[in-house]
């Protein structure tokens, strides 16, 4: 059972390495570096795979994606017939619930104008409402956000979400087009973990900054972990600089890295992290993946496999 | 049944406007404004009092503090033997957690040094371990910490606890002056809760720094939203200067407002916030306490009653 690695770039010397250390009995091979015969291969890693390179391999069984998001493996038009894995690791949520929560409370107990007053050498005490005068919002209700929530409400936080489409949940969830703006409408801090598909590209631009809080005075503040697709990034600045948005966190761009030139840096009360919300921890990753290949080889179904229809 | 509000300075004003709308029935009376019988006075609301002047009133049935720390109540050498009563509010409890959490998850995920080199226009990762493999210590386990320890938990960090005396836990605790060196050597992110009493003054010194975090590589980080008379700022200083501690929150000072010529400002990865960790919210703290005063008078007996020997 051969596997192979086909990525572009992204410490592919590194992955090559866990994956000996994790399976030391499976043989792997790099795209782009070893010579292989296309018929041997079994399993495929990958991250933004070339388009076209699936489709050539007659005896593949299961593609594992090596991140999170979907749309690089996605963009590839001629996807072969075989269960697309997403990437549905601990390691991973945990560190994105770290992220989400710090910067909800970063902007909540407006930790930017602390930290600005404090360079003054000021003493200064800013107005705080409690957390359960604040709404967050989760927009896209998948492991990621079910991790969050309870967190959420651990602190005091108002919580809700949305969802493409009605699922089982603890707090309140609204759904599809339809329920939208009831959503927006109801909230202060907008976290977004979205994936990108043709439907949600762009979603966070200026029409939805609109539509959020409602008329409460908190917020409103937007917060991305999911993709930098999902942003229109001119709409987030304008909306910063007029203060239509109190505050944002975006770990991701629709170019990256961002360019030292680019306004979004300066903007503000915006805080920009270098796409390290969750990165993949690679013995986590490939330990995970062997566990499901190993399980799959035992007959069991693969879990988290892509639904290509609607893109994740 | 009348109410005195005794305090020194403190938004005396919002107490007394907060007072009469949650208990319009109960008179109330300023000392140092109002003339009053010191016969007629039942109950106290205070905070730091002037020495001595609990004592003058002979039909006083219970003290009321107006925040968490009762070291203020304490200092008067001559109380006289009625009830005290700390604050233990859940809108003060939730804040203490809000920002106990951001300062962990500020420290632990770099986001001074993510801040840093965002102001330089640089896309720059920094190595980042999971948080499970950071021990978070609280020390002092009472209210405070056994909020913020299932939080801290659901992060994904490794969490245990220090207290002055054996108590039940759902976390690992410690205690005692004999468990204190095992406390702190498996501790990372210190987060200090305790009171202000003679044996916690200056607790937080270079000895106790010296002795954080055994081997690990990460931190230690120094914590504390106590009280500021439990550090001794120049050893905290020069711990941060030397990189003994690699990063601290403090809320809380020896003098405060700082002089705005405190070399504490400008410390190397040192957060302040001008304590408002938990600022007391008088319509929450006040609907409390006359709860407290009603049940009370239904004969039911006092809750969260200070210890005058342990002195808190």
């Amino acid at each position: 059972m051969t596997t192979l690695l086909l990525s572009t770039g992204w410490h592919q010397d590194e992955w090559l390495a866990n994956w000996r250390a994790t399976a030391p009995d499976r043989p792997i091979l790099r795209h782009g570096q070893d010579d292989y015969d296309p018929a041997a291969i079994d399993y495929v890693l990958t991250w933004k795979p070339p388009a076209g390179v699936l489709r050539t391999l007659p005896n593949l069984k299961a593609v594992f994606n090596l991140g999170a998001g979907v749309d690089g493996l996605m963009a590839d038009p001629d996807l072969p017939p075989v269960p697309l894995v997403r990437l549905v690791d601990d390691d991973m949520t945990y560190r994105m619930g770290e992220w989400v929560i710090l910067q909800v409370l970063t902007h909540f107990r407006q930790a930017l104008a602390y930290l600005d007053v404090q360079r003054k050498h000021e003493w200064r005490e800013f107005e705080q409402p409690a957390a359960n005068a604040a709404r967050v919002g989760l927009m896209g209700y998948g492991t990621l956000a079910r991790h969050c929530a309870p967190i959420l409400l651990s602190l005091g936080f108002t919580v809700h979400g949305w969802s493409r489409s009605q699922r089982p949940s603890d707090i309140t969830l609204y759904y599809g087009a339809e329920g939208l703006d009831a959503f927006l409408k109801r909230t202060d801090i907008l976290v977004c973990l979205l994936p990108l598909t043709e439907d949600t590209r762009g979603i966070l631009d200026a029409g939805l900054i609109a539509r959020l809080g409602g008329e409460s005075p908190l917020g409103p503040v937007l917060i991305n972990a999911g993709r930098g697709g999902l942003q229109t990034e001119a709409d987030i600045l304008a909306a910063l600089r007029s203060g239509a948005l109190k505050g944002a966190s975006l770990d991701v761009f629709n170019e990256e890295p961002l360019p030292a030139d680019d306004p979004m840096w300066d903007a503000p009360n915006l805080v920009i992290t270098p796409h390290v919300a969750a990165v993949s921890d690679p013995t986590s990753t490939l330990r995970n993946i062997v566990r499901q290949i190993e399980a799959f080889e035992r007959g069991e179904p693969l879990r988290n496999v892509v639904d290509t229809i609607r893109g994740y």
